[in-house]
């Protein structure tokens, strides 16, 4: 049952799931020896308002990588990047990265470019260059839509500049898989699909929002002579904001991604000839089943906590009564946990296909 | 599924499985949601030779701590201690215990002395003194033969020895629950034991060398008029020095111990009326039989391994050639991920129960 060993750079919490915490037990059940190396060790996540706790120098993180190479322990066969704070470790880490992927050209690596959401970076516009640097090493980034935007400079307002948007991941940072792991299913987004890639009607014309995922492998047979394979889904919104949700995203991506399970795999993919999936599609499936599930327990968790604790987001009465913030946060904590079967696949839940997008590249 | 909440206060290392690594991921897997603070932060445990990284300082600790209590995040049910190198993070410690008991009495603390093994000390003697004082605060401790001497100044040498030193924990420490996790099977103590507790004699005659496991219960209705009910289990030798049993086996007690699953539940512990069980003979039967499932399937890994990978232990022959030691070591590391259906109760494993040893008090 052993899958192999992934090294997982990311933030530490002592409570929650956030950052490894989030990514590490999955991770786990899923049959990976996991390497932790803490970028952070922190109370909690920022999202309480208060947080404390001490962050790994550069200097620290290359002394733990320093002797883990002398000790020969640094051969993971795959390599998963999370939030790091600040240029230097990001820096520190570009090296490991560059280390691995010389040393290994099958090595798996998903790069989570973790720089902000929904228009706020959350880190120091410093980082943004040194993560276009590490592009080029990554077998699979998982930005959201804002964090495509900062990394390729392309506001994305319509298919045209979402296609510049992947062109540029692919040929300019030669990133072989992109996953737009969420993007608000807008008027122009929505309309652009296939019909059968929409949200049903009736479904669609109630107040639901809609997210959409968007996965597109540029080494996949599915492409003919366009630029990549791209498959979606949409996801329903589930209401309030939930912490470490793509970094279980992100951890599952990795986790799901099989090169081997097709005779035509190749380093960074392949598809089943015949069917309309790439490698990249049958993981990101999973991934968002998957996390889709735990997120729908936890907000029924939320929902069944006593009425102060599950106050809705209100950043103005927040700032008055710090306590409320915290109390909410706290609900909405991943239940990873009491949801381990359905990592697992030990859980029945609705399967959310990624769905091959065949026209994308020629409306 | 969820069995509440555990705050587990270890070592962390980037590679393999010691401290919280070998702890947190069978407690999730048993349903517990751990909150995870790390007194250390190093590549890998100190049995590589090589090993590095930062240790958090006490203010570091007290600081999270901080945080955490503003949150309202330090309210576990269960607390699991172990490595904790230095008198002042471990002081800082004591203080966090303290509160947690004074504020829910019902709070099952397991308490990992780690101070030493086969009559070596690995943590400053300066921290002696502060593990005596945290006993009071404890509902189970998990000290080797060797944690048990140097706590109580009992030198281990016969049953009455033995008789003492229990009830020194007992009475002057007020320790409701003592494992004592490993005990060489010598002739004095494997003749003062009832033959159906003894291995059987032909197993016996044989080169084996046996561990014994002592569990002893001062509250429970077994005891009678005696101190406490006494339970023991033997346990054939496994070759070879691995690293983080203890630290498994201790979390895998904290995580079977269920003072709730009997009516006359105390508590710190209670019988079935009936059973010659207690809470913690059953508790310390589940971890006992788990720890040796894994450390059996550990071990045949390792055999399996190419032969520079599987060299004995020679202290003088890994002082020649540093990296002998390294590849034993990490052909060593516990199978944890591998054998998770046997933490899970999934997999059939041979059952080692702790049996009553009626006449301990009285022989």
């Amino acid at each position: 049952m052993s899958k192999g060993r992934i090294l997982s750079i990311q933030s530490h919490v002592a409570f929650g799931y956030v950052g490894g915490k989030a990514a590490v037990f999955p991770l786990q059940c899923l049959g990976y020896d996991v390497d932790v190396v803490n970028t952070v060790n922190f109370s909690n996540h920022s999202g309480y308002g208060r947080f404390g706790g001490s962050r790994a120098s550069a200097a620290e993180l290359s002394q733990i990588f320093g002797i883990m190479e002398q000790n020969v322990l640094l051969h993971p066969e795959r390599l998963l990047t999370g939030y790091i704070p600040g240029g230097e470790a990001l820096s520190a880490i570009t090296e490991i990265a560059r280390k691995l992927r010389n040393r290994n050209p099958h090595l798996v690596y998903l790069l989570d470019p973790v720089l902000g959401d929904a228009g706020k970076l959350y880190v120091s516009p410093d980082v943004i260059p040194i993560y276009r640097g590490m592009l080029p090493l990554s077998t699979i980034i998982t930005p959201n839509w804002f964090e495509v935007e900062v990394l390729t400079d392309v506001k994305i307002v319509d298919v045209s500049s979402l296609q510049r948007a992947l062109k540029t991941l692919h040929e300019e940072y030669h990133v072989p898989n992109v996953v737009i792991s969420s993007i608000p299913l807008r008027k122009w987004l929505l309309e652009s699909l296939p019909p059968h890639l929409q949200p049903p009607a009736g479904y669609r014309d109630s107040d639901t929002d809609f997210l959409l995922c968007i996965a597109s492998s540029s080494d996949s047979p599915l492409k003919g002579d366009s630029l990549s394979a791209v498959h979606t889904r949409y996801i329903p919104c589930i209401p309030g904001y939930f912490s470490g949700v793509g970094d279980l995203f992100s951890a599952l991506v990795l986790a799901h991604y099989e090169p081997s399970t097709s005779p035509s795999a190749s380093v960074n993919g392949s598809t089943d000839p015949g069917t309309e999936e790439t490698t990249l599609s049958r993981a990101v499936s999973q991934a968002l089943t998957k996390t889709h599930a735990i997120l729908s327990l936890t907000h029924e968790y939320a929902a069944a906590l006593p009425e102060e604790d599950r106050q809705p987001t209100d950043e103005e009465l927040d700032v008055k009564e710090p306590e409320r913030l915290v109390r909410r946060m706290k609900g909405r904590e991943l239940k990873l946990v009491q949801g381990q079967d359905i990592i697992r696949n030990e859980a029945a839940v609705d399967h959310k296909n990624m769905d091959w997008w065949v026209k994308f590249w020629k409306p």
